[in-house]
C-alpha cells in the first residue's frame, strides 16, 4: 500500500514544543510522530505507531526463537496478590491504585510476576512442564513522580516483560543466558548502541541481574566502565576494591587532639597539616586519612527503626543510590537532629568509632578501612579527635557496606585499569529472582522422585515504547530523525519536486512498483513547494529519500541517504528495482 | 514454525469451570484459550491469543482498506475533557476513576470520542485536511455491573474504534457507509452470523446509529425483526405503526362507574365484561381496550425532577429499556408510593387523563392512542373508571412516546409482516455522532469561503476479544469448539496415534513440511494415549485434523474436518501438499 502525505493524519511543527528538554521529545512531536495528552501520557499518531510496532515485531520475533510464549494478562489486577509479596505498599505512590464499583482494591499492573507465578500455578504440576518461558508486550503503569522526556519516562507505557519458570538453578541460568543474548540481537537488530552493566536489585528482589543501558547524555542512569576490559555496572554494583590489611604492630597508639573549630573535614585536614603529627612526618595530611562517620535510622520491612553508623574516608561522599541498594529492602533516613539528643554519647561533629561500639551501634565501615589502617577521626568529645586510630586495634567494626561514592578514576574491582562514569538511559533488565515469588504463592510441582519441588523464576523486561525515544535519541542530527531500516515508519520516501503532471504519473506509478517489490513507500504528493518536502522528509527520518525532480525529464531520479547525505543519480528506467537493490545493500 | 503440544503452555480441563453459564466461556476456560484473573478480568493463554490477534489483524486490514488510519490512545486518561462533555458524570459507576500521586483525577477510557476531537483539533485547520477517518485497536475498560460470560462482557477488554471526520453530512453518510460496508465484510471474514439492527443513542449522543448483533440465545440484547422484508432493530429502535385515526363523531359519551375491587387491568377487564356494556355490545371486552397511566419522575441533565404520566394500552408493560432510550439524556424513576400524597389529585389505582391534563402533568400516550379511540381509564375518584373516553375528544395528550413494549406478532415498522424477537451479542456499532463532541470542543477549520466550519463526527466500534468468544459461541459442538479457519489458532492440528519412532519421525517431518507450505500446523507429540490427544483436538477445535496412526505403515494418515466429520485417507507421500490444497479449499 503506498502511503500519501497528502493523506497521511500528520502536521509537522516548524518549533521546538515548550515543555520537551531533550532531542528525542522534541523530534518526536515536531515530526508527529506523538502527541501529549497529559503528563507522561502520549498518543502515537501513525508515523510513532508504524516505528512501535516494528519495534515489538522484532522483540516478539527474538523471543519466539528463544522459545518463549506469548501470552496476555490484563493491566487492571486485584490488590490481593500484590498484597501477599508487599509490593502493594512497597511500591508507595508510584502504584495507580483505584477501587471498582464495589469498593475492592485495584491497581494498574507496574510488572506483572505475582501474576505470572500465580498462572504458572494454576496449570503446571510436573517437574516434566519445565523449563518454561512465558512472555507479554503489554501495556503498563507507573505513577512517576517527574514524568519527563515524553516517552522516555511516562506514567502509561508499553513493555515486553518475560519470565521463565525453571525447577532447578542450572535451568534458571540457561533461561537468564538465553535471554541475555536475545536481548543483544534485539538492540543489535534495532540499531542501538548499549552497555550490559551488572545491577543491584530494587523492589524486584532476588540475585543476579544486568541491565542494558543505552547510551545517552540525557539518560538518568549513571554507570561506570572499565575501558581496558569492558566491565560495566550501575553504581549500585560496583565492589570497591579492597586493599591488603596491614600489620598492626609497631603502628604508634592513637593521640586525642583538642582540635576546635574543625567542623567539617577541610578544616580537619587544615588543623592536622598545621599540627606536625609524628604519623605524617614527610607527608600532606589529605581528606582520605580521615575517616567520617555518618549516622541513619534503618527498619528492616515489619521491623523497628535501628540506629546504623557508617564510616567512610572523609574524602568520599555516602551515595545514596549505594546506600540505598546496600541496605535494600530496609527502609533508612539520615539521623534526624533531633533525634541526636536521645543518644548522649553521639557528640556531633565528633562522632568516633569507639563510642559507637561501646554502646551497642551496629557500625559498619567502608571496604577501604582494612585492618592496619590508621584514621583520623572524632574523638567522641566536643572539639577533640583522634588520629591514629587503628582498624582492627583499636576498633572493630560490624562489617563493610558499599556506601561510598564511586569516582572517575577509581579502579575497576577486576583489576584492569581506571572506571571511568557515562549515563545511560535504562533499555532493558534481566533478572534471576530465584523463589522469592514461588514462596510468596507456594508454586510447586512434583519432582522427579515425587516430592514437591519449588519454582525458580527469572523476569526480564524491555521497554517498547521507550525504546522509540532511545532509538530517536541515538539517531538524529540537527535538522530531524534518521531511522535504522529496521525501525523506520517506511523505507523510502519518495518526494515529488516537479510539477509536471508527468514526472507526478511517474512518481506514484514509481511508488507503486517499489510497493510490490516489497519496499514500502510514503510518496509525498502534496502540492508543496520542494523546500517545505525536504524540510519534512529530513525532519521525518525515513533513512532513503526519493526525489523525483528537474532530473525527470533526462530520465533520472535521486536517491539520497538521510545518513551519508550521498546523493546518486539513477535511471528512471528500472528506477524502482536498482533503489530495492541499493536498501538491500 | 512448528508448535509441538509437548511444550506449547497449555492445560486443558475435564470439567467446565463452576461459575461459567454459557457455552463459549466454559469451552474457551475447558481448552485453555482463557484464564480469569478477576471479575470481568482475564488473561489470554498461547491459544486465545493466536485467535485474538488473528481477528485483531482481520479488522485492521478492513479499517486500512477504506482509508483508516490508525493511532493509538492511552487508556488512563485525564478528567477534563470527559468533564467537558458530563461523561464523567453521566457515565456513573460504570467509569473506573482514579487519582495520581498529586491528586489529579483519572479515568481509564471506556471509549475515546473526546480525545479523538481534541487529537483532530490539535493537527488539521483547514477543510482540505477532510475526510479523515482515524482508528485505534485498544484496551478499553467498563466497570460493569455484572461482569458475565466471561470475556462477553469482562471488565477490561479490547475494541477497535474509529472515529470519522468530516466538513459536511455528505462526508459523514459516506464513511458511514464505508464503515457499515467494512463492517460486513469483517464478520463475513470471521465467519460470524449477524443482523444489522436500527439501534438508538445511549449515552454516546447523536442520530443515525445501527448495531450488529451476532445471532445467539445467549445475548444479552433483544432485538426483532420481520422475517418477510428483513427488517431488524433493537427493541429500544422499534416504531410502533400508528393506526389510522377514527371519526369522533356519534362515538357515545364516557361514563362513569363504580368498579371498586378492581385493582389490576384484569379484574377491571373482568368488571367490564360483566358489567353489560353498550360500547361493547357483541364482544368482550379485552387488555387493549384499557388504558393504563403511569407516573414517573423526569430530570433533564442540569434541570429539575418533574412529573410525567405515560399511558398506554393495558395490555402492555412499559419496557424500561424503550422507556430510557425515549426519554435518553434525562433521567427518570417510577413515581415513589411516599410521593403521591404530594400531588392530591393522583389517585392511586385510577389515575385518569383528566386529572392528569388539568393539572398540568405531561402526558404522553402510546402511538396506538390514536384519535377517535375509545378507552376504559381512570376516573380520578377512588374505586371509579370511565369507559369510553375518547382521544382527542375527551382528552387530548401531549404527544406520543415509544415505550410499551414491543410483542412478537406486532406489526413490522415497514408494513411487511409481523415481528419476531431473538437474541443477539453486540459485536459491532456504528453511530453518526454529528456536531456533539465538534460542539463541546469547537472543533472547528477554515472552510473554503475562509469561515469556520465545524467538523462532523461519526464513531464506529467493533469488540475484538469478544468477538473470540461470540465466535466460540457460535461455533463449537457437545464436544469442543470448532474455529472458522480465518480465525483458528492453527491451521490444522496433527496428531501422532502411532507409538513407532518412525511414524513419530514422519509426522513431525510432514508438519515441517506443512508449515514450509504456509501451513501453520500444531502438532500433538506427547507420549498419550490417542484417545486422551483426539480429546483435546476436538475440544481445542482446530478445523482440520491429520491423524499419523495405525494407516502408517501402509502409506496412509486420515485428514479430518472437524465440521463435517469427514474422514479422508491421503497418502504419505506428497501428503503436506495434498493436505495444503484440501484446506485451500
Amino acid at each position: 500500500m503506498i502511503t500519501r502525505m497528502s493523506e497521511l493524519f500528520l502536521r509537522t511543527l516548524r518549533d521546538d514544543p515548550a515543555d520537551a528538554e531533550v532531542p528525542s521529545h522534541k523530534l518526536l512531536i515536531r515530526a508527529g510522530y506523538i502527541r501529549p495528552i497529559g503528563p507522561g501520557l502520549y498518543s502515537w499518531l501513525p508515523l510513532g505507531l508504524r516505528v512501535f510496532r516494528k519495534i515489538e515485531q522484532i522483540i516478539r520475533e527474538e523471543m519466539n526463537a528463544i522459545g518463549g510464549q506469548e501470552i496476555l494478562l490484563p493491566a487492571l489486577l486485584p490488590r490481593a496478590p500484590y498484597e501477599t509479596t508487599n509490593r502493594w505498599t512497597e511500591y508507595g505512590a508510584g502504584l495507580f491504585r483505584l477501587k471498582d464499583r464495589r469498593g475492592n482494591d485495584y491497581l494498574l499492573g507496574p510488572t506483572h510476576e505475582e501474576i505470572f507465578a500465580l498462572t504458572v500455578k494454576g496449570e503446571y504440576s510436573s517437574y516434566k512442564d519445565f523449563p518454561l518461558r512465558l512472555y507479554q508486550i503489554q501495556t503498563k503503569y507507573r505513577d512517576e513522580a517527574r514524568p519527563r522526556a515524553g516517552i522516555l519516562r511516562g506514567r502509561e507505557f508499553v513493555m515486553k516483560d518475560s519470565y521463565s519458570f525453571d525447577v532447578d538453578d542450572d535451568g534458571l541460568k540457561a533461561a537468564y543466558d538465553a535471554h541475555r543474548e536475545a536481548y543483544q540481537r534485539i538492540f543489535a537488530r534495532l540499531g542501538v548502541k548499549y552497555v550490559v552493566v551488572s545491577a543491584v536489585s530494587g523492589a524486584m528482589g532476588g540475585s543476579a541481574s544486568e541491565e542494558f543501558l543505552a547510551e545517552s547524555e540525557v539518560g538518568e542512569d549513571t554507570y561506570v566502565r572499565c575501558l581496558e576490559s569492558g566491565y560495566a555496572a550501575n553504581v549500585e554494583a560496583v565492589i570497591t576494591q579492597r586493599p591488603e590489611s596491614l600489620p598492626v604492630e609497631g603502628l604508634p597508639e592513637p593521640v586525642v587532639h583538642d582540635t576546635e573549630n574543625t567542623p567539617t573535614i577541610a578544616t580537619l585536614v587544615d588543623w592536622a597539616n598545621g599540627a606536625n603529627l609524628p604519623q605524617f612526618a614527610g607527608r600532606t595530611v589529605v581528606a582520605a586519612d580521615t575517616l567520617k562517620n555518618v549516622l541513619l535510622k534503618v527498619r528492616q520491612p515489619g521491623g523497628e527503626w535501628e540506629l546504623l553508623a557508617i564510616g567512610v574516608p572523609g574524602d568520599r561522599e555516602v551515595d545514596d543510590k549505594r546506600l540505598g541498594a546496600a541496605l535494600d529492602p530496609a527502609e533508612y533516613v539520615m539521623l534526624p537532629a533531633e533525634d541526636f539528643p536521645k543518644y548522649p554519647f553521639l557528640v556531633k561533629g565528633y562522632i568516633g568509632p569507639k563510642a559507637l561500639l561501646a554502646n551497642g551501634v551496629r557500625f559498619l565501615v567502608d571496604p577501604r578501612v582494612v585492618d592496619g589502617t590508621a584514621w583520623i577521626t572524632g574523638a567522641d568529645e566536643d572539639g577533640k579527635h583522634v588520629v591514629g586510630l587503628v582498624a582492627g586495634r583499636d576498633f572493630v567494626p560490624d562489617g563493610t557496606i558499599e556506601a561510598a561514592e564511586v569516582r572517575d578514576g577509581d579502579p575497576s574491582p577486576d583489576g584492569a585499569g581506571p572506571l571511568v562514569s557515562a549515563r545511560g538511559i535504562e533499555i532493558g533488565h534481566i533478572f534471576q529472582l530465584g523463589r522469592k515469588y514461588a514462596d510468596a504463592f507456594t508454586v510447586d510441582v512434583l519432582g522427579e522422585n515425587g516430592k514437591p519441588l519449588r519454582l525458580t523464576m527469572g523476569s526480564y523486561g524491555i521497554g517498547v515504547s521507550r525504546m522509540v525515544a532511545v532509538i530517536a535519541e541515538q539517531s538524529h542530527d540537527d535538522i530531524g530523525l534518521r531511522w535504522p531500516s529496521s525501525v523506520s515508519p517506511f523505507d523510502v520516501h519518495v518526494v515529488i519536486a516537479n510539477k509536471d503532471d508527468d514526472a507526478r504519473t511517474g512518481a506514484t506509478e514509481l511508488a507503486r512498483q517499489l510497493d510490490l517489490l516489497g519496499v514500502e513507500p510514503l510518496l509525498d504528493d502534496r502540492k508543496m513547494s520542494p523546500g517545505v518536502k525536504f524540510k519534512d522528509a529530513e525532519l521525518l527520518g525515513v533513512p532513503w529519500l526519493v526525489v523525483v525532480g528537474r532530473g525527470w525529464a533526462n530520465g533520472v531520479v535521486e536517491l539520497r541517504n538521510r545518513f551519508s547525505g550521498e546523493v546518486e543519480e539513477i535511471a528512471v528506467d528500472g528506477a524502482a528495482a536498482t533503489i530495492a537493490g541499493r536498501l538491500a545493500g
